[in-house]
């Protein structure tokens, strides 16, 4: 946590130094500033407005490397619907572009402010209306915090799974926006799996409810989903029924050591094709796993090529660990060893949690890619990885949801070195361009924002792109809801 | 299957007699007909074409009660992408309808054909191109029969849950079509959740692919989701990547016997509340448990008011059951009969799957409604539908997915006695009223179609209406695809 918000200072300052130009003109000299301002206060109070430069340059970025960010001209911190409603007339009668925001922590841009732009902050709206444990709901405004509401269920013996990395920082509106995924995923999916219905405010104003709060429902078009992933473009998510599960056992979990990718690779096979149904399997490469050891002295084997995470949230979690163990020494592990206990398994997790901030520490800077690809082709992707690594002379450390096939090839890189910098660029695309040949897609999870507009025109193609934009023309047809994200 | 089959030709028969005014004119006679015959036939088989008036008429309709239906101008039965490609290349020039069609086993009208319409039907196109154990996916073209490819995924030790009553008839392509549900949505959710991508034609004939073949995905909008559910109105799938599981344990069932619809609802409530992952967890009201006896000789207890199936997929049902069995006892049931074994536990769920036939037998005609509340206002919404049935003097047995709150009243009568038909109508109609005054929604997984049409745009309120449009004019602008389904 402390590291993030270290990270997120230090991303502020170079927006500030380096993005946003400094502040010269006051607002009032502004006519169209000012009017913007005049005709907001009109029903928002005081509070709910940031205009001092300095403040609202804060706001300019999330958490991704080398997007461009403009300058806003205001940011509003709405509490109600009926306040988000007069920011989304203002902006459509004065023509003013809006970007929604959470709490930042997004990895491609999405977030990031435009030139004169209104940044539409919704992490004040954070209340939960309710958590029903026999329906299986929370409705929640936006803003809710993503380990807040997972606590709060728990207390009801529920469970709301998705679990990105930033969960303590990261908002609810903000995960649904992006379909954020995280550890859980290979058993209990993306957060687009745990949405029912949401209240969105559109371009104009008007407010749309879409799905349901029912287990089941199929009136009509599932705008819900539209909406998931959809980074802010369509509307302004304003509250969200989402599903939970039961409470599952704690987890246990076990490590294998693995003398290549391509072994700890099929050992992920065997354990999908067998049937097995792990609640977590990750993977982390020699360079991860010793980054991961120097930031925190966490013991794991150095020696290993590959280290393999499995855990079951099972009521015999031992015995398909013991099951799984077994897949792993087939496929060529040289040590499985699993934990004793829950405190145990943490561990190991906390060590797989550990790995991008750990990478952080190898080069000045970061990038992270979220290649996903048919876990059948997961050792191409892994192999490949390192082989690009070595052409561009990089430090590529390898981090995965393995189970998923959904890989994190972190490029750790030196900014200050514009060769090196180009390096890390190219080799970024070429991971990538990897992916979609083996049949993936360019994100498993982060979204597109500004970092991968490019890509994702080729990975949809001309019809897949024309057919986005129709999408997007029907539900904002002056182009104002986060504009120059997506394509 | 014989019953649905002649069901379907009673309908047909119907259809001819009532819907379709006998062929008059000589197709040669109708220039523009003769345009569109000859236009089709410059890139399709002749074997592809069904012209013969009869014949097409016979394509005239799904399996709803009492939705009009037109008499289409032709039936094409394509076998490949560029000749569905072809037919909407034709249709868009031709400004000619288009009404896609699985196997007609559809209870909304959604497969009914309009007045001069392309009948497109996709069952010919039937071929399962893949199945990938390590990947858990299979790629399908869309008229492949559901039990089919149940059937083929289990060979591999892999499970496509979806299973809707229709599932040795309807197809993969109309599964999708509908967002179609089934006994096992309690644990493994509808349709939708098994679609991770699509091969669709759109109304131009340019082809489309959405989604992924990749465990995870977040690369622009979701279009997929958009199709799933949509009846045939944004375009025509021609391919699918499904999402499968693997096979888990065979199911363990109990029947338990309750002295009033609320006492079950109150099990249900509780099983769920605890934290229970039934695999099935299935009501039956006196009218229909009687009728299932009546029908089969199933032997189940007549004297309750209601009766609970519950099943267990897991590695010990027994025990899930034991508790479940405690639970209702708890809420009242005055008997709790565990099945013996996955036979006996198979007899009950034929029981169950019976229900729909058996209250077909009681009057001349059905309609069956598909009201989805939360389940915590399942007895609410079972009450309701009771005194309903009193209030207009009919015959209203209910069979439920109660686990899901999907109740489906069937409304039993004899559409020869005008008075008693516009009671049957207007008792359906209150029965949706009370849906949504519940909190839930008009269909949980039989959908719109013509059937609903008037009840989605309540449901939907005019904003929603209003984003409906504007996305199917997005898609669809000339308004050729399933004209006068859903709104």
């Amino acid at each position: 946590m402390e590291h993030q918000d270290d990270l997120r200072d230090a991303l502020h300052t170079e927006a500030v130094a380096t993005d946003v130009p400094p502040a010269e003109a006051d607002a009032a000299e502004d006519p169209d500033h000012a009017r913007l301002l005049a005709r907001l206060r009109t029903a928002l109070p005081e509070g709910a407005l940031l205009t001092d430069p300095e403040v609202t340059a804060s706001y300019a970025q999330d958490m991704a490397s080398f997007c461009a960010a403009g300058r806003p001209a205001v940011v509003v911190l709405p509490r109600t619907v009926e306040q988000v409603q007069h920011v989304m007339r203002t902006a459509s009668a004065l023509r003013v572009p809006v970007v929604p925001q959470g709490a930042r922590t997004g990895l491609s841009g999405a977030a990031n402010a435009t030139d004169g732009c209104i940044v539409l902050s919704l992490v004040k709206m954070d209340r939960i209306s309710e958590i029903s444990a026999v329906d299986r709901i929370a409705v929640v405004e936006p803003g809710v915090v993503n380990a807040v509401l997972s606590r709060a269920v728990a207390e009801q013996g529920l469970y709301y799974p998705p679990d990105p990395s930033s969960w303590e920082q990261c908002t609810i509106g903000g995960n649904i926006g992006t379909a954020s995924g995280g550890l859980c995923c290979v058993k209990y999916g993306v957060t687009a799996e745990y949405v029912l219905g949401l209240d969105v405010v559109l371009a104009d104003g008007r407010l749309l409810r879409t799905g349901r709060r029912t287990a089941k429902g199929v009136a009509g078009y599932d705008l819900t989903r539209l909406f998931v992933g959809s980074e802010g473009s369509l509307g302004i998510i304003v509250a969200a029924v989402l599903a939970l599960k039961p409470e599952p056992p704690a987890q246990l979990a076990l490590a294998a050591e693995f003398p290549s990718t391509a072994a700890a690779c099929e050992a992920v096979c065997a354990i999908m094709e067998r049937g097995h149904t792990p609640s977590l399997l990750e993977l982390m490469d020699r360079t991860t796993v010793q980054a991961v050891n120097q930031l925190g002295r966490m013991g794991l084997p150095e020696s290993t090529e590959a280290l393999l995470l499995a855990a079951f949230d099972t009521l015999d979690p031992a015995a398909d660990l013991a099951a799984v163990g077994e897949l792993c020494t087939a496929a060529g592990a040289t040590a499985v060893v699993p934990a004793a206990d829950a405190a145990e398994s943490e561990l190991l997790l906390q060590a797989r949690r550990t790995a991008l901030p750990a990478l952080e520490t190898l080069r000045p800077a970061t990038m992270i890619d979220d290649v996903c690809v048919p876990r059948s082709r997961l050792a191409e992707m892994l192999d490949g990885t390192r082989a690009i690594a070595q052409r561009y002379e990089l430090t590529i450390g390898v981090c995965a949801h393995a189970g998923d096939g959904n890989t994190h090839p972190v490029v750790c890189f030196d900014p200050g070195d514009p060769q090196e910098a180009r390096r890390a660029r190219e080799s970024f695309d070429e991971i990538m361009a990897l992916g979609l040949q083996l049949g993936g897609t360019i994100t498993g999870e982060h979204g597109v924002g500004v970092l991968k507009k490019e890509w994702l025109a080729r990975e949809l193609g001309p019809v897949g792109v024309e057919v986005q934009r129709a999408v997007k023309h029907a539900f904002d047809p002056q182009g104002l809801l986060n504009p120059g994200k997506l394509f």
